[in-house]
């Protein structure tokens, strides 16, 4: 379990001239996540397959939920697998550890980039930040497609070659354009889909194929505003911050698993419009961190609640 | 208006050799707030006039809010004036200026500390802040007695010499203990008071003469969790941030204009007993925020939204 | 001074719909930034001069430092101005304010966007947050060309048709690669140069010529770690926090007047290549603050001290 | 492993009424903190020694340096044993597990409060959250006594019935003073020394028999200023940001492991005076924090690194 030179590859890897060598060898690099009621050397077990494998960790973090005695565990680690022996690999790994422990599991090999959909409305700030963080390889991920509600963003979509379907909302079609979504999603085997501030309330038709995969950016603020136009609200009562939380989305609207959050300080000099704009750059943050945490694995969620590797 | 060598003398002040010089002068500091519709010429009317009563501004902050049309200002100065000629001071104010620009206005002589009551339940942090920041002089206040509807923290008053009158509440005497403290408080001619985690709801009895002249801290989570038990809802969503609001207590409780906010980052392995400590120590911080800060005369209030001149 | 319709204006402007309405009447939006010596009404005679141009003031602030006697002050007002008129305007200001009182001015007419050049060696998300500022109109900005030591960007900058200058730099040729800096700098009427983490040292060939007009973005952490691999002697040490500031360009290598500055909280847990990563986010954050703030008319600089009127 | 129960009474202890009865069972409240080079099955065989102990881990938490190979842990855990019973434990987990496996490692007790002494000049601000923090039981700890160079404090001291050493340092009697401090500290048994803004440069006399058993707070600034006046310093360059950091004492001044830092946002309107005001609440704020964390047997060290277990 030597993580020296591998780690000093991955350094290396997001200076851009090394790029090409790098992308050779993720075949061999995994993401483990596990959850599952605590038990005597659970851990112990999980490492010991993943040497027996001949890999190397590169990243361990677990938890211990002492109260709801439960355990959560992330590893990260490298082997030189080919595709096949990946699938023997997984498969042993159900048989001998996911079975036995009742393990809660998900095992990812970097063998390809996580498939991303963006759903947009009007923001351009929201959509730049996810095609920065996968042009530069800041992410392990592509964007395969954009879904909008308007027409406004295709231009952007086109200078970046990336697909975009225009499917307009009103209020007899929702259950077509869903239909038409959803078909989109499947056909491009999406992994993860990202809001990125798209203004339409989606249904269960697509929340409940894809949960704990779906990412949306909130408004928040301290304490919450409920209702229309928080900025308004939060600006008559002279707030002192301003907040964004990206969770995933559940039926209960905007309740769903917190997966980051980050204030802002403004002050009373702020006209509404300049609480709308601090509003606007948190969410891009805030949204940015939340979809990384995802696509590097690093979220599991249980009854609700999130585990973040950070 | 030369601020040079007062300022000087308010930093040495801060060192406890200079402490007993400063105070001799304090007769002469004074701090004026202001507000009124925005009219030509309003800021230099008012700085003139401390002009001419042979004042030196040793600090001056205004905000002109272009989308209400309106004024605020506050101005912190110096003068050798005898008490007497404080009040005249104070009448031509009132006759030249504030009557004929309509002024909503507060001049506060620093001849004396201001009057505080704290009420208390059991925290005893709280409670500690608000007397050290009296007694190291960090503020120009005095607690002049601790209201709590329990007996707890009765020896802590007896160690700071503090009289401490237990009022304990239940369903039937409300009203009867509330005319006590109201009593008290006139008694003891309170200038603002704090409720130091006083768990108990107050009417309008209090409320009514005191109207932005009492400070609560509150809780506020993001989003915010409604209903009992918040850190156990924040807890089981997996909330990333802890924060605190410190407001004035108006008859919508908890809605009252905010005076100072802040968050403190956590994650999962924070339980909801660790959560209540964070948010504890975060609330102190708040709370002497909020009350430094209106001691020093630097909040406004017009249409429940503050103007914190910070 | 009636700001209401038109900061309304302003809020819809930044929906997409309105963009081009808003457009035609930037002609007449105006910024005037104004410092000097505290003298006797002279808020009054500068708003004064604004009203009397027929113009509605629709943000203003200002600051009195006391100790150093000085006064420093922004306004932003709208009036229905030709081009013609606005010489005239700015002639009779010179004659009447700046010259009498000694100004320190600066009056921007917002008639056409401000020019950029953004100078980048590898660094993507630094470059797409300014093109991202710019084409969404959040910054009445432009930019104009992209200089690079290296051509790594040069697909980046096809890609949103800006001009890319490559001019590799070695020992011989950084006087002649900064004489044909200066050049285009000139020969494109740039505005506001961007270091958008540009590995070179420049020299005074470029700083001169546009003091206060390079912003520079710098990795600063608590307590600085000076000399070479700072994250490396952040980790050393166990650092808690991260942290960015952006600065105008001085000869005194990373010492220039500070625009804007964050932290992120870190732990234990984060590599050497983590903290790079937070670092790097850090950096484009707090650059795309200081750029904006910058272009927004907001940053004064006196004696190396900057007022940033946020 | 059922922390249920037990973590709610731990929730109730922190509720006056019930800290009797939790304080008869602190002799069997135990904390383990542990480092070593990474073997296979170490976490397991940690766990298991305490299970075969017949206790309840109520919390667990570690950490692997996969760079360094190297293995950090921290156990919580209750147990109904005798004092007797304890030191047999102690020798058994010597023998069988530290011996072998060439553990750097730490068994504390809850049986009795850590011992405090705490070095003070002036300021009461630091001395009261740390008093405070004892007297509400927040923390598992006792103030001993008080050294000071100054008289100032001591009537502070003989309000709380806390010993005062007022012990005078000049250029001649350093040596003197530093050998009856050493003596005083032996003679209370002291575990941990605290400098709540004691200013005074200590000698190897006390800082070697104290390694990382001395905690300090240090004003941190971004960029850090060097050299006298450092609050004058990032006022003339405009600074944003305000920091402190809480570190043990080396004898490289100031360089020592960093337990906890944070930051406080400022801007032009802040005076030196003010900034220094902003600077000592910041202070007290992360000195708590950072001995808390200390009390709680939160850090470890290695190689001047600290890993915090928060």
């Amino acid at each position: 379990m030597k993580g020296g030179p591998f780690l000093k590859e991955i350094i290396d890897w997001k200076s851009p001239a090394r790029k090409n060598k790098m992308k050779d060898r993720l075949t061999a690099h995994a993401v483990l996540r596990a959850s599952c009621i605590l038990q005597k050397g659970i851990a112990a077990k999980l490492t010991q397959f993943v040497y027996d494998a001949g890999a190397e960790i590169i990243d361990y973090d677990h938890y211990v939920d002492i109260e709801k005695n439960y355990f959560y565990c992330r590893m990260e680690w490298t082997a030189s697998l080919e595709e096949i022996e990946q699938d023997v690999l997984r498969a042993r790994f159900r048989d001998k550890i996911a079975g036995p422990y009742r393990l809660d599991w998900d095992l990812r090999f970097k063998s390809r980039p996580l498939r991303l959909a963006v759903f947009v409305s009007y923001e351009l700030a929201h959509l730049y930040v996810l095609l920065m963080k996968c042009l530069s390889r800041q992410w392990d991920a592509r964007i395969e497609f954009i879904v909008s509600n308007h027409a406004d963003l295709a231009p952007e979509a086109a200078r970046f070659d990336v697909p975009y379907h225009h499917l307009p909302i009103d209020k007899n079609n929702k259950a077509v354009q869903e239909a038409c979504q959803l078909a989109l999603l499947k056909e491009r085997q999406i992994d993860l889909i990202v809001f990125a501030r798209y203004m339409q309330v989606v249904t269960e038709t697509l929340i409940r194929p894809y949960e704990n995969r779906i990412i949306n950016i909130h408004h928040s603020m301290l304490p919450a505003f409920a209702g229309a136009k928080p900025y308004h609200q939060a600006h008559a009562r002279g707030v002192k911050l301003i907040g964004a939380t990206g969770h995933y989305v559940t039926l209960d609207l905007d309740a769903g698993p917190i997966i980051a959050q980050a204030v802002k300080t403004v002050d009373h000099r702020k006209s509404v419009a300049d609480l709308v704009a601090v509003g606007r750059d948190l969410e891009v943050e805030v949204l940015a961190r939340a979809v990384g945490l995802h696509i590097d694995s690093r979220v599991l969620v249980r009854d609700g609640r999130t585990i973040v590797f950070d």
